[in-house]
């Protein structure tokens, strides 16, 4: 950790700092230059936060020197992690494909759309049953018995099931009937939630907030390691910025740059990421040909009837277009798509 | 709500649309262009949501004519609100200051910065018994014993008190403690806490997100009050910008735009909307002057010494001396600071 | 146009706006609903545009229909517009690399660069004679003595070259030297500027501003084409958000949304929209996957010794990998790289 | 300067760089930690940027210590500096209130707002002859004759005239009838035309780029006093992010930022900062209550026949009702307003 000092302090202030950096059993050291002193800390940084150095008043910015995450880290652990969602392996060399509805509407709608996706050899289901929406006059979800409605329909079709946990009190619930468990992106700093996910025994997929830097992410995964579960997959999902022209920015760089700064796997939300159908395609390409592990993708059986999202949710025929499309971009990354 | 078709959808689509519409009970409407085909629904917005016409292959775009949100808006309700915290108003001539520590950490350092509030005549105490921090590796709060603490030092002072409450299973607890219920601005999405809060009967203070509209926020505010809760003060705290200068954007522009929209009242957050103790006071006068309801501030009896956001914490002198400052200007406010 | 009445607007401004659109010539729509009034006006939009209708103190709001934009627009020119650049097409079947060093230094070393991104089959050379540098203290550039290098390092290799220009009276100078002119971001609403490059008789290459959004790009090149000159190739290179972890955030879905929306060619600039030598391959790779007609990267013969933005060029070595891996994304694509 | 060293950069790459930045004459630093070695370099970090030390394959971060800024800033000038607009100082007691139309569209139109500025007292006329509008198709002003009109207008009432100059060609012409040249938000990043303005004996009114940070507002200021001009006014008119219930947003946290960091004056432009009249007036009191030196205000005698940005102008009424209510404020302040 780098501590600039105003230029007011005296040496009694660095001498009290670098006490205190001493006492904490890491390395003080003194830099005085000729417009600014420089005192540095070389050591766990994770101590040092307890120090709060900048919230001393001789002190001008910290400047941390290494990262705040320490499990997620790729330093801590160099090689990738490959996550099993219901023995389909996430952050390996098939590029993963889950797919299904915004919203789990009904059996019907739900087997049929399972059915289209196994077709087109999607690898793993999504459906929402808890929905975690803007309006609360908006449709929330069939809650327990859209749970059952997605289990029936993974059954049936032998495809792994994710589906979206809104409150810690919720997940043994959904636990009890998914192989993955979805915290959404304005749950991403819910740290309750990512507690109990933490502790569920059950592979945690972790969308990005719409306000988060990816080291906020990064960190959002390390409540969830460091409650005991390494299964953590992370989903970008689009960032809020000024542009209007699509719903969200879908921010494909923070896949290369997780790449180089965790070894958990990436996958990319192309749907609520762009929020328009005509962009799924072109952007699900650049995810996998920038790195990313896997697709996460809303399909429904007829978009215009769809009680959430039809906006951007592809048709069966479009679903299986994308993975005719997607093939030769996933091996020109050197990876299978099905 | 205002329906663009694209260019090459037909009458026939046209009339399926308005079909749709007018099965809905609403008026339809439709108006042809020599470039475009419009379409217009008049009537009750929520219902329109339900079609999900934005869905459909053949809209180009929708446009919404009406707010959102109903029970929070100011046509519903043209008179402001004034929310009473523990015998305090909040929305009415005075100039609410909330203040105190980022979080409890001991009996006597609450009644230290508690004593020091209350000679300044701040008007409610403020303290985090459950900490949401980004690192899972800092100080979370003494949760109970903390609320515990806080509720000694409200009483001793005479201040009714304010805490967060992370989760919805906390609601009970902390509302058998706290005089208002805080949301944070990373759970203002948090759906299910924000029926908890609805439910509990208690005032709420939320937060708004720090990646959320202000449209956002009050669409939040919706869900508590159809959860039966009339008792919402929303406050300003800050948004994710480019800007490295402040820790977040404080986005005064939202104290006016919400007044103009909604009847509730607006607090404004100084301390995490700029994260820099030094911009505490300019930027709370600057809330005072374009109409805030309130301030809600950090103050530490030892910022230097804080287990979390030193850095933003005023010294007991320092708030002192706001309520100083800040008194000219809420008389040119036409309000009172006391 | 839809012109949104506020609550109190009566019958008599609905008449006398109706009566304005009508006097443009324009079919005016009057829609009376329960909660609000909705005008409509049926036409070129250019024209509403002087009426200025959301000045008038009884509107509440404006909606435009049709894209501000005319003539960069697809529904005015449907087919793919191709660009040549010194006889390099742009905009056809072959992914354009166009590279080079950030700033112009010496012969030897353009002439090294242009060496190397020649062995590699770059398509255009690259390099910057008039620089915009945020400090006034940095390297500004060789002017006049860097247009002449770069056009022997140019005829020597048989490349075409573009550079940058600063400023409307540069216009002259800098199409003597250059096969297309470009437009930075800092300079995409320099309007002078564009009027200028509008009239040079070369083409254009027209960076993104880091605040603007892809409607104010390609009214950008709107006044490009307006001022006589259809030879416009649009670049994505990064907008300004809150995330830290690039320089800038490089938004690739701008690339298929101007694709819908306008016949121009994009391409696509990873070094500057990411800031980060080692994010340039894999976003590049997602540049053409997602449909860019082109590449701009930055190639320095020693990248420790750039007198600007060094930490964001490839060395010769990496470039020829770049070119190698890129060969199957653009293969995936249906084209061709080189 | 701090340099962070990868993980896996020996010790014969910190000596190379060691003795870099000795050859330039600064005290070089080594402080070997257990997970990454920093490297320090003390003296005039302008200097240290010609090393481009962050284009080092080992190097992963670099951060400064002292800001890149040096004319502007506050350490290197402690006391704030008045500008002479006219003969009416900015930066001193009184807060000066700039006021006009848009665009200057006739000489009647300007003498009657002219007037009811002079009117209510306010202290500076604006006007634009040449304007940058997004559309190339919207009036783009009067020119010369605008510049003419201004002057009359000016010299009529006895005010001083600020007007926008949009490139450098243009500077003499501008500077001929105007007491200050304003640079817009677009051009903020427009080196020649910074430097043509440094040139021009004239003081400047340097508006906020929508994309740029603060920091980039002094990096700009300082290439105008750079090239010899100290009498530079700051404006902050909004930045761009993703609430859209504002046009832009204002920043006002960017007005103690300055003020703490240079010795400039620094104005407000609440009309363009939000883009809607309804909001100028409670803008403009929080801007004087943050510390503001005074207002640029948009104000038309019929703003809904105004040619450009009638959305946001003032009524004569509504501006001599902003005077009367600002009054308290600036006393709040300490300052005076007329």
């Amino acid at each position: 950790m780098i501590i600039v000092l105003k230029p007011e302090a005296t040496r009694q202030h660095a001498d009290e700092l670098l006490a205190r950096i001493g006492a904490l059993g890491l390395t003080p050291l003194h830099m005085p230059g000729t417009e600014r002193v420089v005192l540095g800390a070389l050591g766990d940084e994770r101590q040092l936060e307890q120090l709060q150095l900048d919230a001393h008043p001789m002190v001008e910015s910290v400047q941390r020197v290494l990262a705040p995450y320490k499990l997620v880290s790729r330093e801590m652990h160099p090689h990738d992690t490959v996550v099993s969602v219901g023995g389909v392996p996430v952050g390996g060399v098939r590029v993963v494909v889950m797919a299904g509805p915004c919203a789990v509407e009904s059996a019907e709608q739900m087997r049929e759309t399972a059915d289209a996706i196994r077709a087109a050899r999607g690898a793993v289901l999504r459906g929402g049953a808890f929905k975690p929406r803007t309006s609360p006059y908006a449709f929330q979800g069939l809650g327990r018995r859209g749970l059952e409605i997605l289990r029936e329909a993974a059954d049936a079709t032998g495809l792994p099931a994710v589906t979206e946990v809104l409150d810690a009190a919720d997940v043994p619930l959904v636990a009890e009937f998914a192989d993955a468990l979805q915290v959404g992106a304005r749950n991403m700093q819910n740290f309750r939630l990512l507690q109990a996910v933490g502790a569920a025994g059950k592979p945690v997929l972790l969308k990005r907030g719409m306000g988060a830097k990816v080291e906020d992410l990064l960190m959002a995964a390390e409540y969830v390691l460091a409650a005991g579960n390494p299964d953590v997959i992370l989903c970008e999902r689009g960032i809020q910025t000024f542009e209007t022209a699509t719903r969200n920015t879908l921010d494909l760089n923070a896949v290369p740059v997780i790449k180089q700064r965790s070894h958990l796997p990436v996958i990319v939300d192309p749907s609520h990421g762009t929020g328009r159908r005509e962009l799924v395609i072109p952007m699900a390409k650049a995810a996998v040909a920038c790195g990313a592990d896997g697709l996460l993708v809303e399909v429904h059986r007829d978009p215009a009837a769809a009680l959430s999202d039809g906006r951007q949710s592809l048709y069966p025929a479009q679903f299986a277009a994308l993975m005719n499309e997607l093939e030769p971009f996933a091996a020109a990354a050197g990876r299978t798509l099905r």
